[in-house]
């Protein structure tokens, strides 16, 4: 089957590998529907993150159960699933908590950009349409296993809600959705934090009532205007650099919550600064499946539309070129199809 | 009048000093009680804080108030009260939110070693009782002023509560008063990390039902041990190093909480451990008034007896012997009367 490997710095190649096979009794293999490449795959991509043997990339996913093992009893072959980046059994104290990217049996679920997938713990893992969904919906899908529960975690953690002012920092799919997110949970007022006009004008689609073009201090300085002196009471950040994560820190008012979810890359919390802002943080890879019974239901109600970030749209034989055009920041998402 | 003035390391002295005056319409002079010294103070003692010119020392207080400005209404001339460290309007919306330590117009008290004391915004910062207090809960009502609402804090921010485990990292007075406040807060075990067989004997008398001895990643893994594996849902660190800062994320469980109030020292917090830890973190000066009239209550009631943290007490004039001892290590916490 075809599937995507990362060799090294900015060399991804779709070639023929083994079709994945169950290994435990509670895997399923998937026929994968669509794919798409993550903001955090760029990390590897760019040389960033060290790549030491061809490794298999992808970890967003829909697709049909083509096979299960012996031990799986809840999903069933035929049955279109969403899944998420961490396998996870969702019964353990971690799990039942919500945090099921933690869970205590918690396995990363990697080689997605491919034709067929193997998931562990796919009772655990997998969430089921009740019967095939509509063509249509199939983007918005797949951005629930990954980019909109992460930026809906993102919302969550920052306590977005009624009579808030909620702060995004970061412009990718990820921000862009925990916008959405901050919306659906009733927030009163939304600042995207966005020097793209395109992006900026899918924020505002999503909900942003204020935009801020500024970054670093000048972009706190701007949140703190719109917000009498104080602070936004809730913050995503949704970038993952020292400098994102501090301008966050700085847009947040003192008793208000930060919810970070870009991937950290050589960030330092200066413990003194951090403590004097007297903010609530809480991040971490996203429990996605804790949220996705949630977003599968607002999608299938079709009363969210995440798949706009997917602005391209390739087969799975040319994700070279998705990879490239997220590098180039030609495109906020792009989505393969086997 | 008496005060205490710290000239640089390990040089303070009680030296005649001008008795305060009103500066401020909102401003309160009050009669010290009976004063303390801090962990906190120990920093700048100790020369890790550098001492630009003679610093006036102290910064909890219980007294009698003097005498009050124009625009003070609340509290008057002859009322015995409890202060915090930070004056507080207690009216602007970050007060309201229950973050008097960050109040917009927040100003911090010094200079409270010593026989009267100026309190700004009074009636903000002060909480009177309905009556003098009998001698014996002075002290207690002392610890109210910091210490015990410290500790309090950081139970509070560690979301310590009925079926949860809660582990304190430090056994200075504000840790043995974290576990106080954890109990008091319902919490099912309370785990004090502390290697000092007298302030062991002190935390178990608080409530602590287990006590681990080791420190760093031994200490992670005892606590782990003891929680199955998990570690505890609250954590309080109440150390402020970044080996103490550390021992807390490490025993936290993901999705529990972890909330800091040792003044961090040099603290570096890396971002990708914190992410994968996946843990709540509130930290930050206490916003002591927020729990002023339920602490004092509780003490007044003689349901709580923090005050047993206190085991030097001195004259004013001999606090040097009180820092010696607090840096020596040989009391939890010195009391001082003027």
């Amino acid at each position: 089957m075809l599937g995507t490997l990362l060799y090294g710095e900015r060399d991804v190649r779709v070639e023929d590998v083994p079709r994945p096979v169950l290994q435990e009794p509670t895997d399923a293999i998937l026929r994968v529907v669509a794919a798409c490449v993550c903001g955090s795959d760029l990390w590897p991509y760019r040389g960033i993150d060290p790549v030491r043997r061809p490794r298999p990339m992808g970890h967003e996913y829909v697709g049909v159960v083509e096979e299960t093992g012996a031990a799986v009893s809840l999903i069933r072959p035929g049955q279109f699933v969403v899944g998420s980046f961490f396998a996870s059994d969702n019964t353990c104290e971690i799990c039942a908590a919500g945090y099921q990217s933690r869970c205590v049996h918690a396995v990363g679920v990697g080689g997605a950009q491919a034709e067929y997938l193997r998931v562990p713990l796919a009772d655990g893992t997998l969430v089921a349409t009740a019967e095939p969904p509509d063509a249509d919906v199939i983007p918005s899908l797949l951005a629930a296993s990954d980019v909109l529960g992460t930026g809906w975690f993102g919302a969550a953690a920052a306590e977005a809600g009624p009579g808030k002012t909620v702060a995004v920092v970061g412009d990718g799919a990820v921000g862009l959705l925990a916008v959405l997110a901050a919306g659906q949970m009733g927030a009163e007022r939304i600042i995207a934090m966005s020097g793209h006009p395109d992006r900026q004008e899918l924020a505002r689609e999503f909900g942003a009532t204020d935009i801020v073009r500024e970054r670093g201090d000048d972009g706190v300085a701007a949140v703190r205007e719109l917000t009498g002196g104080l602070g936004a009471h809730s913050v995503v950040e949704a970038v993952g650099t020292q400098a994102s994560m501090l301008q966050g820190i700085g847009c947040t008012r003192p008793g208000g919550h930060m919810g970070y979810v870009g991937v950290p890359h050589g960030v330092q919390l200066p413990g003194e600064q951090l403590f004097f802002a007297e903010i609530h943080l809480l991040g971490g890879p996203a429990p996605v499946r804790r949220f996705l019974p949630e977003l599968m239901g607002l999608i299938l109600q079709r009363k969210i539309d995440p798949g706009k970030v997917f602005t391209l749209e390739l087969p799975l034989g040319e994700a070279v070129d998705a990879y490239r055009a997220m590098d180039e920041r030609r495109t906020i998402k792009a989505l393969l199809r086997p």
